[in-house]
């Protein structure tokens, strides 16, 4: 048997992120091995409240889940009940957790989480999906942690457009210092990072019809919760079909043959009075004569996603999701 | 016969701005009424007698040209020669023109034209080629001339990737200022922009054989000039075609159907660690709900040019140059 | 007898503006050759009308006066009634001027009168007591002009504190870029720029009583006129004495003793989420060890004013302006 | 006997900070509860053991000690060793500390040490001598201490002129972002704030021949190592006196009377050409129209340091290094 991959995910529960949950929680392929919360998409205790109540559902109350940032480096709280719902997730009337979190820091889980694999001589790999003020401040406080992290593939930023402005996406334009610092710091402890942005974010979809049939199979169980999940988009935006949004960075680490991702300079633009946020993706060919660019090149090199096998991730998602991997 | 459409081409000749200048003197459908100069590609001494050359080779010694701003607004000035050769036309080694301008500065000059054209009731067409010094200049000094404006289509910008830096096309990078005001003096002062920038530029190009039949024809006159510049650029970027580069913007003033134009929302980032002379296009629905973006929804809306016939553009400009127009 | 200085204001009038051109046209030692106009604390039409009516008020209807930019090059025209009252003027029920101005526009008229200068010998001061967006079209326009500049001295910036901002101060806050532009202009063309800002800006102060005095010794005069705008401050503000403003920039170029100026580096901020439009001033001592400062040392070397004998200005005003000069 | 104030202090020793440890060691008024470490004037490792050997020439090896950031958030790190020596203290030849920090980071033993202060009810005065690095790390990720501090007293900033740039002193030029979020932080969790900057820093100063007392009063100890980082700057500097530096910031916590601070509003200029890392202190009058200010008043209210009894405080350094406190 093949050994599963570790890993660990840093949410802001949130819809997608508990798409993403139940997904991890489900692939064979994958080891959860903690969930960390952070404020973003809705209040820190609603996003510890959230994830512990997917991971009830799940069955798996065995996965460390911690708090940790209640708010954004420098940036204002900014939330988006408005997408998400007043609870977070959605309002589903699911019966909300009673357990109590891990009583460490999300920062020490991860610092201990990660010590401990680099000891055993494995390597995690982070998947961040909210504002990185968690994955930021482990960095700086304990850079040794760099030995137990795989990687980092992360949800966030944009080559091309935003959403929260123009130029940005939503997780990186809520603590775009964090950002910075998760790519800085990534590429001075030689951590790999990935970038699950924008350019193909939207693009896995699951009709309302699929959403029914989760709903229909367990209603009670995971697979409905799911349904419940991509139903309630829907009907927020009068859509017959929902990305899986999140969950897509997972499937990512599933199953890598999906993405296609290109080794690029990047930057965050902290400045700019229209482009706070934006992650400057360098397209240019480096070999030719770019000498004249003031900047020069970024040394921070991610491998930024720029297409994306949508139907097989889908697909695998759903077949996940009922059980069926 | 149907009326031609007065233009004024403000220029920083330049291989491919004397690309644009054959174009636009040779085509039927056009009126060339002028051509100011600005400090940019080369130096504006050099610019200046380019420009007079072209148009002595193409006997159109009676269109006026001007010197205009011999420098940014703000920026250094910076040339590029290292593109463009020492003379900034690809020292060619042509017979450089011994005339002398049009005593009037650039901006002079387009005041003079457009305030004429709007008393005798028309609309003049500017298309600006090389960093907007003058016509931002002309705009903040006289903007009672956009009543002698039809439309402003400027070479520049770029909704996608940049090429001065990651995030900024060289014209705008170049004075992004000047192109700022320009956006912003066009929404105020109601006259209809459009900008042909990266996203288009680089796509109708001549081949190294279409360029030698150029030469061959018509060795001392317009088409051998033209050759002349294609094949310099195949020569400089060791390739087998070049672009018309900004020769391309005119043939979208002549040919408006070979180019797909979107009116979007559009501001250039003049700040910005990495991003200065950006120009931020909105992507965005702004039916849907953006309420939560801090910027708002810019007031300057462009027509931005995100597909081009780009065969027909090219074939269009051949056909021009050779006279079969 | 000795030469007088030959000297041309550019105004936003504005209380403080009046005060400087009533001073400006009666001190004996000031040629004052032309007055041109800028939007700034009252629209443009508004300033040009309470212009003519000082000239009018003052008998120098020869002084030619002309209306230039209406608006400052980037920023969004802010005018400040609520400090100068709704005609820009102190609504002190003055006749308005119906005097034309000169059909010239700022820039022209500017750019005529150096010419001029210039070819004759001489060297006019330039004394800016509005944002500098006039100035900046100017040397940008006609870099030639510097030939006919004696130096400029404006009003504007600070070495401490804004007023505008915690940083900025308004005149240069207004339309920062074209204060950048004149800063790096100066430099570049060799031209003596000295910067009388809120260092000493409110500190010549004349007393609602000798206010009274000017209004009771010649009500229909200039004397009158001066009286009322000071007291006009004094209600305004609801205190005793009132500073005598811009004015006190005249007062520097009529009698230089008065004013220690330091030359120091300076550079006008541009970006910046809360000091654009800052003057930055650098006090440090560069001949010690300062290459660690990434900025470096600016190019641009401003005779700061850091202290004023306020007392002798405050007199030398009110002497000039009751004729006692 | 009245209870004395318990102090941390986060250091990057550092000449000055020598001093600092120096004084809040010995005098009878502090109970110097720990020392926190961070990267700054010297490498982190350098700071530890510098730190140390100041604690053991003290004899005070039960004040823990810890190691925290080894740079800064977001800015490359930058030494001071061009100031302050190849080992960042002087290069005295005093003999290195073999201690073991405690094990430990810097931010664990702040957090230990102001939770257990705050179930005592006590409040621990935090003085930051350096890049605030640890103290932002601190208080995003536990911001629950805030419980624990009685107020923060920090060296650095400026309310007018920077060291670092013409704009920003070093210390929040080093980590900017860390400065402002301990302003922002200390004003949503009601933590007390102090500015010990540039307006006050240098005052304090002991001469050549204090230092010589001092050193040869007691050359192997406190007194004689104090004695040699003062001579080591008056060398360094070619001048008669040196400023007792974070010293400074040290004995206004012992003896505030000596300092005269001002509540204002400040912000943390993050973006800006020139003027990044300048706290923008508002000195202005906001019971006065200021409604005009886009930035609105800042909700950070720091007690800025804006005079000094300086030679009290030279008074008391040395009297309290002597031991006659």
């Amino acid at each position: 048997m093949p050994t599963r991959i570790p890993v660990i995910l840093d949410v802001d529960t949130g819809v997608d992120d508990a798409c993403a949950i139940l997904f991890a929680a489900r692939h064979h392929g994958l080891d959860l091995r903690a969930v960390t919360c952070v404020g973003g998409n809705a209040p820190l205790p609603d996003v510890v409240r959230n994830t512990l109540t997917v991971l009830d559902i799940l069955g798996r109350t065995e996965v460390p889940v911690a708090a940790g940032a209640d708010r954004p480096l420098l940036e204002d709280p900014v939330d988006a009940r408005h997408v998400h719902g007043a609870d977070g997730m959605g309002d589903l009337g699911r019966t909300p957790s009673t357990r109590r979190p891990d009583p460490r820091h999300a920062v020490e889980l991860l610092r201990d989480a990660l010590r401990a694999a680099a000891t055993a001589g494995e390597r995690i790999t982070l998947i961040p999906l909210a504002p990185m003020t968690n994955i930021a401040l482990l960095l700086r406080t304990y850079p040794d942690v760099a030995q137990g992290i795989a990687r980092i593939l992360f949800m966030g930023g944009s080559a091309a457009t935003g959403n929260a402005t123009a130029s940005a996406e939503f997780n990186v334009f809520h603590d775009p210092e964090a950002a910075a610092i998760v790519l800085d710091a990534s590429a001075d402890l030689g951590i790999p990072i990935s970038m699950y942005g924008l350019d193909v974010f939207y693009r896995p979809r699951i009709t309302r019809e699929q959403a029914a049939e989760l709903m229909a199979a367990d209603p009670a169980g995971p697979a409905g919760l799911a349904g419940e999940l991509i139903a309630f988009q829907c009907r927020r935006f009068a859509t017959d079909a929902a990305t899986i949004g999140d969950a897509g960075a997972v499937c990512a680490v599933a199953n890598p043959e999906g993405l296609r991702t290109t080794p690029l300079p990047v930057r965050v633009e902290l400045a700019g009075r229209y482009t706070r946020g934006r992650t400057v993706v360098d397209h240019r060919d480096w070999s030719g004569d770019l000498t004249h660019d003031p900047h020069g090149q970024s040394d921070v090199v991610v491998d930024v996603a720029l297409d994306i096998a949508a139907e097989r991730y889908a697909a695998l998602w759903l077949d996940t999701i009922r059980g069926g991997r």
